[in-house]
């Protein structure tokens, strides 16, 4: 749920005045983004996504963002695709914030994946480590091991407020997260934020990738690991569902094989990425004034992801086909 | 701001299954509407409004509300049309709540209305007035001057709280307008909520009436009060535009010519309409729990048009030419 800013018609008009897509037909705000105002477009040449980057997005990324769809984009990749107004820039301002326009895909994203789903989205993630080899800007993982514990220091001391003997359990995963991470795997683009709600389908098709405001350069099996923590897991969050692991892995070493140290890091990386968005969460879950439009979700749902990659031995349990 | 409901992509497509729209390519929450859920869908044959009916709305105004629209928009006035499923219904069921698809209408609401728009307002207002004449069905309007009295008494108690004087002022002219109130008057079908979200225009042309939902059979000289409360005041809430009022009620007065006691009553109604919004408003503002996604509309900006309106001698001051 987003929609943080309401824009008026003649800022609107005013800003799509330096763009080459027809004239302005329809501007709804739409309620997917979390971080951004995001308002669908209808002109006479198509439909598109104008953005406005709220205060959660430094605008100094910017360029990493959108040069990295302009440059995924003509590889094949799905994704949206940055509009350049006449001036040849993708990064405008609007509304007294950065502000873009991106290509509209159609699609849905899935509310319950499937095992098909699950394959096509393995596959679909490693065309775009591969198409991001090449890509030549560079943007740190703000989000990486090394800001967990900055994170946790601000939310340990209620941690225990939202489930009693999560700050013990944390601080023990955590230590042990830092002793044990794999800096020497191999690194490239990664999307950091592959959720369901980030991947459109027309039927059992892929038809595009979207939001790429979390993108980084970082580890690519940690990328994998946040996939099957995003989609292979049941409902209930503490289960793993292998056959849709299977599905995810095969799928994704058919196009990009998994070298032995990335799949003996796989554990690791998944019981890391389960962290990172059990801090996340519980962050926002201590911070988030009541009455905000973000809507909060439940950081205990990656705790027990947490309790399931704990206990896990090697990467065969989620699914890969070890040589 | 709305979108209570999500649905799952699943279930939209099972819905989907009884209409003959094509297939579907896509579908957004949209932050249009405060009553209801609204959902953009993008499918083969074009684009729709799907809208879920939340709480506020009951079930069985939804054949006149739709019913209208279908009424409407044969005669030329430019309103959403509710899209039959195969069995011939426009009311159908989803995700618990009673749920319709009607057309996009291309258009934007302004933000900033000039006379201009305001003309096209009372002319779409007049035509709409005369085209809803011979529409066979009635609904009692549930928010006129008979319910503003209860509504007044759940909120009295607290109402200096949002402005000291309140109380006493609101009191004093409840009374005069019970007292004076004319149910004499032209009835007919009437919009009842005509604001400038309601309204969607395309560069100076009215391109649509959406938002029936608060339609009822009521004193048509009362929709035009409301939109002169809705359309012609200065940003402080408590100048009238008089150009813009002359603009608006010399279009509307050239399709339908109002009579001498509509336009006597004028001052009346107009007066009463701001106390319909400022009590509304003010109920929910008290009302409204912290935290919930409806967006609060502050009172006192009809509390000034009150005061307005409770000066005004004649019609006159409005821009109507009287005879």
């Amino acid at each position: 749920m987003a929609v943080y800013t309401d824009i008026s018609e003649i800022e609107l008009g005013e800003f799509l005045g330096r763009y080459e897509i027809g004239e302005l037909l329809s501007y709804k705000g739409i309620a997917e983004g979390v971080e951004n105002s995001n308002f669908l477009l209808h002109t006479t040449s198509g439909a598109y996504i104008l953005t406005l980057y709220e205060k959660r997005v430094n605008p100094n990324d910017l360029p990493f963002f959108l040069g990295l769809m302009q440059h995924l984009n003509p590889k094949g990749i799905r994704c949206p695709l940055p509009v350049p107004c006449r001036d040849g820039t993708v990064i405008g301002h609007l509304a007294g914030r950065p502000a873009a326009i991106i290509t509209f895909l159609e699609g849905m994203w899935v509310r319950r994946p499937t095992v098909d789903h699950c394959r096509e989205v393995g596959k679909a993630l490693a065309a775009m480590h591969l198409a991001g080899r090449d890509f030549e800007l560079h943007r740190a993982n703000s989000l990486s091991i090394d800001a967990w514990r900055p994170l946790w220091t601000r939310a340990r001391d209620r941690a225990d407020e939202v489930e009693p003997g999560l700050a013990a359990e944390v601080e023990s995963d955590l230590d042990m997260l830092e002793a044990r991470w794999r800096r020497d795997l191999p690194q490239g683009v990664i999307h950091a934020d592959l959720f369901n709600d980030n991947v459109f389908f027309l039927g059992k098709n892929l038809s595009g990738l979207i939001d790429f405001y979390f993108a980084c350069t970082d580890t690519l099996a940690y990328d994998v690991a946040t996939c099957l923590n995003a989609w292979c897991f049941e409902k209930d969050n503490a289960s793993f569902n292998l056959t849709k692991g299977m599905a995810m892995l095969s799928a994704y070493t058919a196009v990009r094989p998994l070298s032995p140290a990335e799949a003996e890091a796989l554990p690791l990386l998944a019981h890391g990425s389960a962290m990172r968005f059990m801090l996340t969460r519980l962050y926002d879950w201590l911070n988030t004034p009541a009455g905000s439009l973000v809507v909060k979700k439940y950081p205990i749902e990656y705790l027990r992801r947490m309790r399931f990659h704990r206990q896990v031995k090697s990467a065969s349990e989620y699914g890969l086909v070890l040589p």
